[in-house]
């Protein structure tokens, strides 16, 4: 089937608890989305993958976790405060504002979109998208600070420090997993495009004559991620390097990862040669080296920088998008999230299949803490069965666990595999271990099934 | 020995890459510090703690991870705008502002702390401590928009959310991990008193008959995780009830969990009783019903909240404070960081004894590939193996692993542990197993030695 459009994903995302509008009761707050009991498991377990690979499992990377406020002296060096706006008209009738790029002509020349009227739109000019504050107890141009609209600056600005603490020599990297606000102007598109949202970085500094060998490196490791840490369809992702004229001015050579999206292909990640560009303008502001000794050559580098950069949300969007399927069984519908069991919130669901069964429902709730010593877990018993594993399925538990009357006497379980639907019997005290074990096979080694297993029983 | 200053931790922690202050190349930025490479691990090891106490191992608790900047009509609902502040008084002449609480006498009589001129400073006023910034294109009144200083109100305002979606009854509670934001006149004390920083709050809601036993319960739940999982020092850790006379207004009782800092006892976490305040100053403003369906008493209610909170940053420097010691050996004094293993930012660390026989080093890389499947492992062989052996000590890691020139004939390295400076030879292949086997069992079983091993052989 074709990937769902957003308003299917954004409606299941609120009905089953992963992500509801921000401040909802008070009419909401464009821009902003908060994630309910599911999409913090779900985002969480994102960013462990994405940490897992880009730092756990290697030994060139290590991690930091900046202030998202930072001197603001950072944002004039990196050029955020000069060069980081939109243009925007407002008219001078009915005072709205307009991002000039969305205007239909030269403001000149049409009507205000709002109240019609010609000739009202002023020249555009430049409208920063971060959002600034004042710090200390006086609000005056000297106080000002910017909450930060990139994470990857404060990996420059703690270059030294990283690099002396941590005893690194070229390459390596710093990764960091953190909020960035920008003040959008047509924020939209459910989370795809948010004010506030969550980067994960990484910045990889390398000797200048080793750049192309690891931009290519970085360009294949990530597009390999999203196949194979994440999951996602390789035929609904490709590679698109940026044309020279759509090139940020720091960099040289950028690749994008995109996804197929219901509003087309769009960007995921971006793989960008940032060269010494950051490095020498935060060295030139701030007065100090900002470089290393390279022993082959025997002299001090400012070494370049391949940056791959992408953004939580969008991923956690992606993995919805492409897991959702909607299969056609005997006699009904079935809405599933084929994801990676690893990434699934809950990855195990126990069910009494008798809930008035006092002596099944003790026996089930302990398996349920059993089982949460290894794995999230959880314990449902407010519907008939087949609506209990059509509510899983819906939230891609990978495996429920289904405690009936028999299972008194012979100690065993059921347990029943999401995507294929088929049922394996095991002993109650062998259950933890056995999800456990299918959890993490699955994560290493198996693919998930893309078509429906077929109509059959549940 | 008593607990170190927090210079020492400090110094440690920059020498070490756990902390830095914040964009340090200009100068910094108070109130607000930079985790690095080994801070982030420790500080991701104390979230997952809380996570998998709060949330994971309960049936009755679920997460959120709502937006930092919320519709400004929640802080006008929760009593913020109008009431989170503190008094200040200007300077007329040098035009500096100072907090008045930290005035030696009444602003009307005495002389400005800065420039020594006498009838000079204001009457206090009040200075609120959020961060204020503005959403959307045009800066005014209408567009304003607080950084949160608390993670608390978005339960609140999600309540209804997050019971619906997740079919909830009381008694349950929802959690979250999140940063927030205030404008400290007077930060200080290293990563103590922040103006950004990282808080782990809990709402947990509960019929308003239930109060006291609930209550009860956080406290001594609350204690026990700083001391079973934390694994923080018992006799530095004291319950505080609150007197009637220091109680916010929106709690009805309340009780800190302080620790016995160089500075004095200090607040860690407070579990306060917040009553039906916040569920019914929201359902006011917001004109939503925010209650729930008492099946026994066939009535709706709405719930009373308590509520354990806690900043991250705070537990972080706890545990460093709490794990430092300086022992004296045989021949030195070694630096060590008594932390519980599964805290700890490296688990092993592989070292090879001769850093010049290419086998031994081929074979120590392997074996760290291998342990980081299991467990966070480094490589080292920049040093001789005391050196290293006191590089690990000090950032805690409570296993070495020594590959020698033996270990090429018999296949078996020696696990060296950290507290006890024992030694075990064990065969490499069983090395990660055994390391994980070996956290694990400590995080679950074992306290930590408070005392030195004693003199001795490394």
């Amino acid at each position: 089937m074709p990937a769902p459009n957003f308003d299917v994903i954004a409606s299941l995302s609120k009905r089953r608890g992963f992500v509801f509008p921000s401040s909802e009761i008070y009419g909401g707050m464009a821009g902003f989305w908060d994630y309910g009991p599911l999409g913090v498991e779900l985002r969480n377990n994102v960013k462990a993958a994405w940490w897992r690979h880009m730092v756990h499992l290697r030994d060139d990377v290590v991690g930091l976790d900046a202030a998202i406020i930072m001197n603001p002296r950072v944002w004039e060096a990196s050029g955020h405060v000069a060069g980081f706006s939109d243009p925007m008209s407002d008219c001078r009738s009915c005072k709205l504002r307009f991002r000039t790029d969305d205007l239909k002509g030269p403001p000149s020349e049409i009507a205000c979109p709002n109240c019609g009227q010609r000739g009202t739109l002023t020249e555009p000019r430049q409208f920063n998208l971060m959002f600034a504050t004042h710090v200390g107890p006086v609000e005056d141009s000297a106080s000002v600070a910017y909450l930060r609209p990139e994470t990857a600056q404060a990996m420059f600005a703690q270059f030294e420090n990283v690099a002396t603490s941590m005893r690194r020599k070229l390459p390596f990297g710093i990764a960091q997993i953190g909020r960035s606000f920008r003040n959008e102007i047509t924020p939209g598109n459910f989370i795809f495009r948010l004010r506030e949202f969550e980067q994960m970085e990484m910045e990889f500094f390398v000797h200048p004559r080793d750049e192309d060998e690891w931009f290519a490196h970085w360009v294949e490791a990530r597009h390999r991620w999203w196949t194979d840490v994440l999951g996602i369809a390789p035929e609904r992702l490709r590679l698109r390097p940026h044309d020279a004229d759509e090139l940020s001015h720091y960099s040289k050579q950028t690749t994008d990862i995109e996804y197929e999206f219901p509003i087309g292909w769009s960007e995921l990640e971006g793989v960008a040669d940032r060269t010494d560009f950051d490095l020498r303008a935060h060295a030139a502001a701030s007065g100090k080296k900002l470089e290393v000794f390279d022993e082959k050559a025997g002299e001090h580098v400012v070494p370049f920088v391949i940056e791959p950069a992408m953004g939580v949300d969008r991923a956690v969007l992606t993995v919805l998008v492409d897991g959702y399927a909607e299969e056609q069984l005997a006699k009904e519908t079935r809405v599933v999230l084929r994801i990676r069991p690893d990434l699934a919130p809950v990855k195990a669901a126990v069910l009494p299949l008798l809930r008035n069964r006092p002596e099944l429902v003790e026996r089930a709730r302990r398996l349920t803490a059993d089982l949460k010593q290894q794995v999230t877990a959880m314990y449902d018993d407010t519907a008939s069965i087949g609506k209990l594993y059509r509510r899983q399925d819906e939230i891609g538990t990978p495996y429920c666990v289904t405690v009936d009357p028999e299972s008194l006497d012979d100690g065993a379980a059921t347990i029943r595999d999401r995507d294929t639907m088929t049922q394996e019997r095991v002993s109650m005290e062998l259950v933890p271990q056995r999800i456990a074990e299918l959890v993490e096979g699955r994560a290493q080694w198996e693919g998930i099934p893309r078509e429906p297993a077929g109509a059959g029983a549940p």
